[in-house]
């Protein structure tokens, strides 16, 4: 991975919304349309699996979903650079607040939501 | 951003699975509906605004939509991880992909899915 | 419309499954999946058209849309019928809450959520 | 159930938001962003449990899960209305469609979509 691969695909995507004459369909209402719905066909492959299954794709299904994820990560960095955001920043920091709404001590073992304990 | 962004948060969210015990929640089956459930926050946000308001938000709002694709990403990114996928790799693969499936000449300026032309 | 037409619709799905030994794979949660993945294929239709021209679809669109809407239906009276749900019984009394929630006088034009106001 | 529960129900819906001066918000793309959020509420309740915990919800949890599928149901007939379709009579003929495509002497037992075959 380059040392700046997000920045990459940021300015790449930029440049092909460019050359079609795109940036006029990518508000970031539609993007997050166009994000949900990638985002769904990722569940389509899951949806009729077992969990184990999911962990267990076959090489053909594994270059599909690959595929997916992909999708979903064009629209998300498409969105954050139309509104200015920086992903990892964003992440980083929610991985901060995620940790104090999340003590590991207090919600070990458990999947229930923070206001549920 | 630094040389290794995603991978540091890869491995951010290893480390907060194994000491919450949530790894046996992760299946990418779980994942895809933890992700998309993120992208349907995003989604309530833009969706009774205007494509222009959703371009305009106010600081507050962006500050919530910021943390919703830092859902979305650290979701995306976990998913990745347990398939064994390179986000990034997939991401620009994808993107030639999308240059052969809509030649710049062809779809300029039009929405239409490559299977429309 | 015939005097019981979701109850039909349920029993006509009931059928379905059956014949096909297809209930070993609706768990509520498949289900679930499976619906929101029908509505990403409605929002797929949306997503780059503006509102005027998600008003004003082409017979042929309209067709298609219909198909969506028809599967989401679908869907969602499978999972009702699974977890023992009345839809309409729950659809009076939501609309009651929401009468509640969004008394017309206070909310009169505004988009905003219930814990906005 | 009423002989015209879903015709009383989009009245109902209509009369609602006529009050709110809430027409101005539901195009069929708008409506179609809250559907998929209240599918992805739905999802939420079911995205960390296993599918045999998903058929044996507790009682205060089948009751969120419930109002879910209200509000699935009230954007779902929304849409049916504002864009002219019959979603009984649609579910109906997506179900002879899906006769064809799935027979049950070839389908039976097996997940896979109608295109795998």
């Amino acid at each position: 991975m380059s040392s700046d691969s997000l920045e990459n695909l940021k300015t790449c995507l930029q440049k092909f919304a460019a050359e079609r004459d795109w940036d006029q369909f990518h508000s970031p209402k539609n993007l997050s349309m166009a994000l949900i719905a990638e985002a769904a066909e990722l569940i389509e492959h899951f949806q009729w699996l077992t969990q184990e299954q999911s962990s267990n794709l076959s090489p053909d299904k594994l270059k599909e979903v690959e595929q997916e994820l992909a999708d979903i990560l064009i629209y998300l960095v498409r969105i954050a650079d139309k509104l200015g955001i920086d992903l990892i920043n964003a992440a980083n920091e929610k991985m901060d607040l995620n940790a104090v709404k999340y003590p590991a001590s207090v919600v070990h073992g458990s999947s229930k939501k923070y206001d549920e304990y």
